[in-house]
């Protein structure tokens, strides 16, 4: 997908939302279950439910992994099903892959030939060489980890000094990277004071934020510090949304916390 | 697997030697691809022929991945096949996965449950909550990302500088963590002028070591340096061994170069 496509969806849509399915047997509701593919069904009909206020699609891998074989037939499914029936939908595999070139080839063939994702997030910790063969295709987008919005993210990305840590380090080594341009970076929402500067450093960027809702950031002051002209903001929310509700009426409850969301960003977008 | 099973493994076989399989259907054996799963096929025969000259085998997900449900379902078959017939084998899921809790509990879930490796590799950029899911399993392993063989590995391991660097603080911290007697690491063999520093900090911790063949590393040097106590090392080799042959006689060209190294081995586990 060209950029200004997912640009355009989101003036469109009035919203920036991405539907994390971390589609869960054990969380989905109990009827779905009497499906030939619950996780399938489970994510057809959010997808199908939500089209109209989300611009993204984001599919955590561990959660079809633990399912294994039958579990990636599940994401197959969910990824052919958004490619051919919402093209429009910016689609991400939220895979946390990267490893030496040979293997780095074999997972970009995998995500962006064979399933066809629009991007796959990718941990930086190997470097350029673990990186660049993904960067090499056209209007496919690596999304790097930046700053996560987890606990641990303080362990080694904050080190070893707030003026000059390795996560800083990430997003200025990588700008300089051969396909840099088809770089976005994950920053999660609970690091939003961490945002300016940020945006300083790659203030062209996409980013993916996580960690709205279950995890506690806040999506005003994610807006605030991180959107550049092109809004370049992608605000994940998974369980908050897809485990609204767990009844028949389980749609509703998830439209509804959607519609939520679009309504607060519709109201940033018009600060811009 | 207990480790001692390990350490006794490695004495009787006289060997420390690691089965890669990289296993692509673009390089298997061509008469191979007759076979109903090939990659299975391919694997099956190395493991059978190969058994007595190695202690562990490491499946790079990538290479199955690629091959979409299918490669899913010949990865499943391989790690049945070494669990059932050879047991005393230690296994690796060469993954490079982790990421916040809740999913890093689902990779956990997939390869040291419901596809019993003995082991997977986990990269340490999101910290100690993304890692500790993995190490709360008994007798599994986490082989953390260290200090990896590729050139990019200068990018951010050895940041911001020789004496304190990340590398070096991955593994210092990580002795901190919960369940820490699970950790192993991983270190290439390119990077065998690092070893001695590497066993003042972990001096009691297996080592997986990559590296040695087509990427250029010593195995001598690295064992010089890096073998502890319990050796302590697994040497990882995938392409030179797997492909060292293509044609009928393609298992007989695999068994002489593991023999070599079998050979070298035998010689420098009598130094100890």
């Amino acid at each position: 997908m060209e950029l200004n496509k997912l640009v355009d969806q989101i003036k469109i849509k009035k919203s920036f939302l991405c539907l994390g399915l971390d589609s869960d047997l054990s969380k989905i509701p109990q009827f779905l279950l009497n499906e030939s593919d619950p996780i399938f069904s489970f994510n057809k009909a959010l997808i199908d439910a939500l089209s109209g206020l989300i611009v993204a699609v984001k599919i955590n891998t561990a959660f079809y992994e633990v399912n294994g074989v039958e579990g990636w037939n599940s994401l197959k499914k969910t990824i052919e099903y958004i490619n051919t029936k919402y093209p429009e939908l910016f689609t991400i595999a939220d895979a946390k892959r990267g490893d030496i070139g040979n293997t780095s080839d074999k997972y970009a063939k995998a995500f962006f030939e064979n399933l066809s994702f629009n991007s796959l997030t990718v941990s930086p910790y190997m470097g350029s060489d673990s990186v660049e063969p993904f960067l090499k295709y056209k209007n496919k987008y690596t999304i790097l980890l930046g700053l996560t919005s987890n606990k641990g993210s303080n362990d080694f990305q904050t080190y070893p000094s707030k003026d000059d840590n390795l996560f800083k380090q990430v997003l200025k080594k990588s700008k300089l990277w051969k396909g840099s341009n088809n770089l976005m970076y994950v920053v999660g929402a609970t690091k939003s004071e961490y945002l300016k500067e940020i945006r300083s450093i790659v203030p062209d960027s996409f980013l993916l934020i996580p960690g709205v809702g279950a995890q506690g950031g806040s999506l005003i002051d994610t807006f605030k510090n991180g959107a550049n002209q092109n809004i370049g903001l992608l605000i994940n929310s998974s369980r908050a949304i897809i485990y609204a509700g767990n009844g028949n009426d389980f749609l509703n409850k998830s439209i509804s916390v959607a519609k939520t969301y679009q309504i607060e960003m519709e109201k940033l977008l018009k600060t811009l």
